[in-house]
């Protein structure tokens, strides 16, 4: 099955352009659960349980596991085979932002596609299509490559003039001139001004924005832009705002409400 | 000690410019070493103890041990637990090129300097300063940007013009208003020219420059260019002609040869 059979199965199934961020802070986890072995996959298992009939796409960020070390990555790894076990119709974005040159980039792409089993990854397309071939190589598989960020802080470079446009949309392009069939796009919810002219560019494409919620972007004017004729193929990450809806033994409940109330949000602007 | 003092150490010690990049290869590691347990970190061993007297760094990339998973990820740990027990004078650059948002920079900062204990990353500067600032807040650490990469598809998008001048350019010109005197560069040793520019910006700055050896750029150039006022500051890294100089029993020895006579060809030039 290809990844984008996926997303039209789920997108079909679920009815959600929701994506759940899993990005676990030891910090926030609540007390039960981090006394256990295996909290953060456990906090996980309990997010997922609760929301999987709710969401598009699950997106664990590598940096939230890798910053706990071997043993957090070992948590990623049991929260990818328990997602590819129990729910194989839900499509996985690895978020790794990973860009390369070449002979690594091949490395990087085995990584995410063949040992952690991704459906899909975030790449940083600055270093050029050398560095991005690797992963297209693998044809049922979605690159996501990262156009135009949500920090306030992309416009210092993302918008600098290129031939009286920004730099952003130069690189766009010059990406869509790229044949693959399986790349997508990122653009941050915080800026849908642009995600709609992306959306323009990339009219079939799959897209991965993130910025609502924690970060708070307009909700009507990301959905409105970014999703395509069919009011689909785009998923819509939150993080924060579901998994730590509430601190306390009742998280997985809250959590469950504050996704429902945001796909439907998302659908009532679709 | 912060990372100056440790690069001024060691340029002082070994008299040297080669950076290793510790890269392994399952397909390339000869058969002996493969056979036993810990494969990875016995051939990383065994190329430190023949070169540490060569060399001003060395650099694992993380790409070709998250290729392996967890177990790749142990071999990592524990090249990094032994370089900082036994040859603690010499600065590990931990290639990640890591660069996302602020709250996720974090926990990438927290994993490359807390946990793996590096003494400096590489990181894509794409998406601009605050999602830099969480690796310069560690003081005593150096944050490599990437400005040009040594690929031949760079010129893609990093040499679209932005007011009469190259994207990576505009980009270092930025980057030099950051008052952080914790910032290194990384610029392609196959763009000597480009090397040569960025090191008229960044006069004082520690250098990270790859593409001598495997990726054949030429030497005298490159360092020429690359140089600061006393000839240092900064390191050429080489890893495939140095890691696989020969396939056989005597790979550490064929090792040595090589990044010896690279050390003295570096130093002709300086």
């Amino acid at each position: 099955m290809t990844v984008r059979q996926k997303f039209n199965g789920i997108f079909q199934k679920n009815n959600s352009l929701l994506c759940i961020g899993l990005d676990p802070e030891l910090e926030k986890l609540p007390r039960d659960i981090l006394s256990k072995t295996n909290s953060i996959f456990n906090f996980n298992k309990a997010i997922i349980d609760a929301t999987y009939t709710l969401v598009a796409a699950y997106k664990p960020n590598s940096a939230f596991y890798e910053a706990y070390g071997l043993d957090g990555l070992k948590q990623l790894k049991l929260t990818m085979l328990y997602l590819q076990d129990k729910y194989p119709e839900i499509p996985i974005i690895l978020d790794a932002k990973r860009g390369d040159v070449g002979n690594t980039a091949k490395m990087y792409a085995r990584s995410v596609f063949e040992y952690w089993g991704a459906d899909a990854v975030t790449i940083n397309p600055y270093l050029g299509y050398d560095a991005v071939e690797p992963f297209l190589r693998y044809e049922n598989k979605l690159t996501i490559l990262l156009l135009k960020t949500s920090n306030p802080d992309s416009k210092q470079f993302q918008d600098l003039k290129v031939a009286g446009e920004p730099f952003y949309l130069a690189m766009a392009k010059k990406i869509r001139k790229w044949k693959d069939s399986n790349i997508g796009v990122f653009v941050g919810s915080t800026y849908p001004k642009e995600l709609g002219q992306i959306r323009k560019l990339f009219p079939k494409a799959i897209m991965l924005s993130a910025g609502i919620g924690a970060q708070s972007a307009s909700v009507e004017a990301a959905v409105k832009a970014g999703v395509d004729a069919d009011g689909k193929n785009i998923v819509f990450n939150a993080s924060r705002s579901i998994l730590y809806a509430s601190p306390g033994k009742n998280f997985a409940v809250a959590a469950q409400k504050e996704a429902g109330r945001l796909r439907d949000l998302f659908n009532t602007f679709r």
